[in-house]
């Protein structure tokens, strides 16, 4: 029997096998917290054709049975299928890093002056065994024997001490602690029979709006061991932190969407653990960066005043918190450490990020900007550090595009069109894939392309008859950038409107920040941009839509997902969480919301490039020539 | 409908109404976890005679049923019923305190020179509401203002967040933070809408291995709001603290020895508080005292270790806990302090009592001694004190006596016998009750009276035909004390040589200490007697029977349930929390079981009063004259 996905790859199944058991073997992971039992209803897949037997319905409404969702865990072909797998039904992990890209995480640590020194920390100690004459308790005993490592100061928290006793005398009174140092006193978060030093790994995590991505790191060397990402779980409570935030206020659902980014986090740990054979003891630490939305929602605290003037979180920065108290499926002591956030709407995710691209150790000026779920600006230098948020929407990851998905396997991420023929040439992430969907980075080449190719015009309106590929879609018009056996992969004219509204609040995000601060993009040194993209993003074509500045090519720096990066240093060196602890009380917040000057730039950039011409000259020169 | 009880006491009860509900109606309160739903199975009743709809028989044995055990709130009498209460169905609560009990203790704490200060403090805070131009956190608006209130260093546990938003602005930015000062640092405890400064309390419990007793204490005014207390549910796991470690390990029960206690201070709490119509809030701290065994298994800290030479226990110090991590149903913000022990044999209970007698205060010499489930012996003086326990088992609190039981309503507590007629005259606990059993006071007093009047001879034997009250029973001869309709109270003379073993471990223990620091009884200016006897233990009987040395009466001093006066002191001031803390640092521990000399001279206290009359010069001189 086979199972074919909407992709056009086919995949062999055997009788009495589950379908999420065959993709599993395959290589495609879904999510499926209860472990495949047929109960926590996530591993969702829409049978397309032929006959399945589903022997568990759970989580599913009437309205999605009869659309042909099902749950893979439970449910058997009977013959041929052909399943359709939403995005959010899809885990991945690299299962093995490129080992380039563990060696420039570590000498980006190494640049920063840094040693490795984590959060946590494992002592070795042989302590002597309990006699009549040295008959103190087993907390005592340690505590002294820690005097010696110069650990005075020492909290033990209560939860510790249920197996100390068994642990002291399992191998002859040698242990292993596992320790974090906060607020000047060292405090127990772990403790193992024997000497347990080697096997020391941390958890760093991403947790944006769209998408969650976890490195497992070994905090000995320093080594990025793995990646694992999925889409957040609260997609399925809106697209954006708004509509988040209003599903929890009124609607209740705080809990249930505190849930679904911590399932998110357990089933990526999972994954990545049992990929590398590692319990949940080998696990001494988390440190975890998001927007402030979402770092609220991660700790299940209250976002309702974000939404409205004046805007407060609960929190900006956070106490830490433990595994256990916040259900995350690791030993219940494990720390976790929130970056801290600046204000509403600028989070963890942007002090980490600038943490990673140290604009704030530099005199020149430079521009932070991170473009995920929304566009956080920073522009600062050594001295000063001032930032703000555009809402540019989600459209960069994927969300709100017909065929848009995050750059991953099967994304288009490069998309060439000659301005003669016309002729479309792309590239898809994974070599042999068959394209799945079209990435952020293809989305701007794709629109940069169709405009010089005069397919689009300056409002951003694809021209009927311009091109072969130019033709009427459900949604009005649409072009076509790849032309598959079972689907094509579009972009709409809605498509298009949403990419075109996005770098427009970029852009003005730029400039109202910069007459803010009374600089122009000629003060300005080094450009860093963050996000999901692809691999590559191509800064020229950034430009060509004016969604970036026209400046020299040298100035920009392509960085990925700085928020995960920044997670990392901090993993690894106390030194880097106290200056990401810096960032956040230095970095002033401009509320752009409020602002008048930012909504006529905004207007003024809904234009490709920009109404204001003169700014791009050597777009202007691209489109005489074309 | 009747319900007769084994004393002889007899309920109205209607149809329909559970034994559960007639009970409580009578003022007779059973322990019931779960709130008369049958499926906590703690409201066992025997049912000895009538026909009993019984509708859950969950957690009884087979064995239990065909014995007649009955859950008693799914329980409906058919017609007239005669029950029987195990005693460890039974709370008991005084519902209103005599005002005299709570002066006393307010006078021993200004004796002190201590003031009223609380473990937990209550501030109330107008914070400035957020605006645009002051838009910091929530968490970092608090902070500030409490800057202004000295609290610079303040601890905010994770959990402490969650409803932070919506209470700050329920009472239009005033707030009432509770907080408990630890570690040089304050830590928010719980956090209330408006000013809730006036509704402060505290539980102080005294975890005894037979009793547990909770004071419900005025954290503002210091009153002793109400006392209540109930059997330790660890009795089904052993009478004695060994038994109950047995238990733990290697019957793998450590985990239901631990709720066994937790419920009963679940079920205490709850009928407390519901008396005085108070919510869980309003209880701002916890402290408990208990032996070491006794603490560590309120801990669910695995004791095996207390049993097996060189006898650990896994802490003699423990870090402060929170009601939630411990299952206490109050706020699970809730701290709970336990007071420091020992060593494996001396644990908080008596640094408790030490706090309440005050001996480490004093230049004089005085001995310290605490009858409970052990016996627990102090000797010292403002610069040292040693300790040691002797195992005087639990017959005192009423185990392994036929008709023993606590010195509650019914108990006998005083026994008079005429050396001439041997008449008996009786004295019992609660004005008009007819007597249930026999407690501590009521021994001591019945086995000097029988030694004085010829019934029982220097070994402990009772004398056949000495009176017509000695008679055979089915443990062989026995004295009727009190003689029933239905039931007579008798001690049988495995009851005498328990007692009598008893006694002899405690003078032992006191001579053996005395040895060890080169003093003898001369040199010892008072002796605080502590335990649960009745209201008066009558210190002549207690000479008689040789359990204390002989001396002038003016330097004995009867202080009843020290360990929970001391953790009521606690409760209510920091400088007696550190009094505490310095009480157990200072106090050495003697280990009486490794010892000969201990062995040589619980062997000379067999007899009646001892093998060396020399040291009880008024008791021969009494033996005499009878």
């Amino acid at each position: 029997m086979n199972i074919t996905l909407t992709s056009g790859e086919t995949i062999s199944s055997s009788s009495g096998t589950s379908i999420l058991q065959s993709l599993k073997e395959a290589g495609i992971f879904l999510t499926s917290s209860c472990g495949g039992k047929g109960t926590c209803g996530k591993c969702r897949v829409i049978i397309q054709s032929g006959e399945v037997d589903s022997q568990s319905k759970i989580k599913l409404s009437q309205e999605e049975i009869s659309q042909g969702y099902a749950l893979a865990c439970t449910s058997y072909p009977a013959g041929d299928i052909q399943i359709d797998i939403p995005k959010e039904s899809i885990l991945t992990v690299e299962g093995k890093v490129d080992t380039g890209k563990s060696k420039d995480l570590l000498a980006l640590l190494q640049s920063t002056g840094a040693t490795i020194h984590p959060l946590t920390e494992r002592y070795v100690l042989q302590l002597p065994p309990a006699t009549l004459d040295d008959n103190i308790s087993d907390l005592e005993r340690l505590k002294r024997e820690l005097m010696t490592h110069g650990l005075g100061c020492l909290r033990v928290p209560f939860r510790f001490l249920a197996n100390l006793a068994g642990t002291v005398r399992e191998k002859n009174w040698q242990i292993t602690l596992s320790t974090i140092h906060t607020e000047d006193c060292y405090e127990i978060i772990n403790i193992f029979a024997g000497d347990q030093k080697a096997s020391q790994y941390g958890i760093a995590v991403d947790i944006g709006t769209t998408t969650v991505v976890m490195y497992l790191v070994d905090l000995s060397s320093g080594e990025l061991v793995d990646v694992a990402s999925t889409y957040n779980s609260q997609i399925r409570f809106g697209d954006d932190v708004i509509t988040r935030i209003v599903h929890a206020t009124e609607h209740n659902e705080l809990h249930n969407i505190n849930r679904a980014v911590i399932s998110d986090v357990n089933e990526l740990l999972k994954l990545i653990l049992s990929y590398h054979d590692l319990d949940n003891d080998s696990i001494d630490c988390f440190v975890v960066a998001g927007n402030t939305t979402m770092t609220q929602l991660f700790f299940e605290l209250d976002p309702a005043a974000i939404r409205e003037e004046p805007y407060i979180p609960t929190a900006n920065t956070f106490p830490l918190a433990y595994a256990g108290e916040l259900r995350i499926k690791a030993h219940p002591n494990t720390p976790v450490y929130a970056f801290p956030c600046v204000a509403s709407y600028v989070g963890g995710d942007i002090v980490a990020g600038i943490l990673a691209a140290r604009i704030h150790k530099k005199e020149e000026i430079s521009i932070f900007i991170d473009i995920g779920t929304n566009g956080e600006i920073v522009i600062g230098n050594s001295e000063w550090l001032m930032s703000a948020a555009c809402s540019a929407g989600p459209c960069f990851e994927g969300s709100g595009i017909k065929h848009g998905m995050r750059a991953t396997n099967g994304a288009i991420e490069d998309v060439k069109i000659d301005p003669e023929t016309k002729d479309v040439a792309i590239e898809v992430i994974g070599a042999k894939a068959k394209p799945t969907g079209i990435c952020g980075s293809g989305m701007i080449d794709a629109v940069a392309g169709m405009f010089l190719a005069g397919i689009l015009d300056q409002k951003g309106k694809l021209q009927e008859g311009s091109s072969d590929r130019v033709r009427k879609g459900e949604d009005g018009l649409e072009f076509v950038i790849y032309s598959g056996e079972k689907r094509d992969i579009v972009l709409t004219e809605p498509d298009i409107e949403n990419l075109v509204r996005a770098k427009a609040a970029i852009y003005a995000g730029f400039t109202t920040l910069l007459n803010e601060v009374g600089f122009t993009f000629d003060d300005v040194q080094k450009v860093c941009i963050a996000g999901g993209f692809g691999k590559f993003l191509d800064i020229e074509k950034a430009i060509t839509i004016g969604m970036l500045p026209e400046m020299p090519m040298e100035k920009f720096e392509y960085m990925g997902n700085t928020s995960v990066i920044g997670t990392y240093l901090c993993l690894l060196s106390r030194s880097m969480r106290e200056e990401a602890e810096d960032i956040s009380r230095k970095m002033t917040y401009l509320e752009l919301s409020v602002s008048n000057s930012f909504m006529d730039e905004y207007m003024s950039g809904l234009f490709i490039p920009h109404t204001n011409m003169d700014a791009f000259p050597g777009v202007k020169a691209l489109m005489k020539k074309t």
